[in-house]
């Protein structure tokens, strides 16, 4: 099924917009994971079984698996939730991006390898590089448009014909880039006015927002700036602020209730 | 060391201005290796020993060994080089780029788990995702510019207050990002003017140049816009045409044939 289809109808089952990020940091788990012979894995586990719920789509980030040489587990938690909870899609957070030869290898990692349903990819090479990724036409394409961190402003703020340069991604993104209607943009919380410039220009494609919580974005602001007219078109990316809730025994207990306090302030916004 | 030293340090002994990229491609191997348990590293390690003496880098990209669950290969081909030619550079060439936090880990990859000499980064997401690579101040940070694809002009070509993207990108790089003397450009070499434009701006600093032979870029034009006083500041780097040059049981013999042609008309515009 195409991605976005399958994202809508989640939207709708789950009455939820939160996304939940998956970045196993091992320097903040637990110390019941200390002797855990996978404890990625295990810390994963608990946190989706603990949220599954609540959440629309899980999006591991691919940095926090590579920097432990842990691609086993990488693998083994989209299964999981492949094989326990089918109905959730799973981003990878990889934002790749390379000429056409080199993206070919990348989308067959993210969709052949870990049978991620969506990725996300990074624009600045242009169309040749996104368009293996694009050809699998049920999987969901997710590009940096106007990121979250500071630095974002460097180039993607810097005006081209008297627009910043984020509006002319989007614009090309939206205008050639979705044959398939399976691109999502990477639109940070903390920029809720540029959000809503985007969202007037792309009509009803999905962004995905990181920037809640510790990096400071305001729901509010961002649900009257992204939200469609069928109250949709977010994933609302939290990933500290709930995997690292609690540190005793009861860590899962508490990212549930994290998770359930953002899915409930988020909707009192739709 | 610091990287540019050591990468000064290597044209100067190997006379050389040629970086192989090592694309391993299942698909496109000599048959004699059919039945290898590690047929990557294999390849790499015939390749590798073939063209040492011709070189003054290699650059294993990852999606190659990614997409085949090869991190082990990967690691490998890179501890063998060190072992075998310590004296040779290795760019891991990853295209990495995220928030801060992430970066942090993508940079543990790169430079501590694979123990790569350098590694190549998207500047999109602006300073604080480079920021964690450039702290490491001996190992080398080479930002995209101006690269070789036909998509490229899709964004980098944007112009910015009369001037396009690439240019800010490496001006940027060149004036806030390189406090350590770490940073390096990739600059395709399908595009010799803007070559030049951006070796005029950046002084010695030293640029990755893929596109030649499969893609289509002339050696004389890059030569004659990238190169700098010195007669060095140029990482030429083939990988497709040196890497398959011959599909038999002499496929390395005939690797160092076309590493050897390619280095010599290189040197011969030196």
């Amino acid at each position: 099924m195409n991605f976005i289809k399958q994202l809508e109808q989640r939207w709708e089952d789950s009455n939820s917009l939160l996304c939940v990020g998956l970045d196993p940091n091992l320097s903040r788990f637990p110390d019941i994971f200390k002797n855990s012979e996978k404890p990625i894995l295990e810390f994963n586990k608990a946190i989706i079984d603990a949220t599954h719920d609540l959440v629309c789509a899980y999006k591991p980030q691919i940095a926090y698996f590579s920097a432990e040489s842990a691609e086993d587990q990488l693998q083994a938690t989209i299964d999981y939730i492949h094989q326990k909870y089918p109905e959730i899609p799973v981003i990878l957070d990889a934002k790749r991006g390379d000429i056409g030869s080199t993206a070919t290898m990348y989308a067959r990692e993210s969709f052949e390898r870990y049978k991620s349903d969506a990725v996300t990819l990074n624009p600045y090479m242009g169309y040749d590089s996104a368009q293996p990724f694009l050809a699998y036409a049920d999987k969901g394409c997710v590009f940096l448009c106007r990121t979250s961190n500071s630095g974002a402003a460097d180039y993607q703020d810097l005006l081209v014909e008297g627009k910043p340069l984020y509006i002319h991604v989007a614009k090309r993104i939206s205008e050639q880039w979705n044959h398939h209607n399976n691109c999502l943009l990477v639109v940070g919380a903390t920029w809720p006015e540029q959000m809503a410039d985007i969202r007037s220009l792309v009509g009803d494609m999905p962004f995905l927002v990181p920037g809640i919580g510790v990096q400071g974005g305001d729901v509010e602001a961002i649900m009257r700036s992204g939200l469609t007219s069928n109250k949709q078109g977010l994933l609302i990316n939290s990933s500290r602020g709930i995997l690292y809730a609690g540190s005793g025994s009861d860590f899962a207990e508490q990212s549930r209730k994290q998770a359930l306090l953002l899915r409930d302030e988020i909707n009192q916004f739709r």
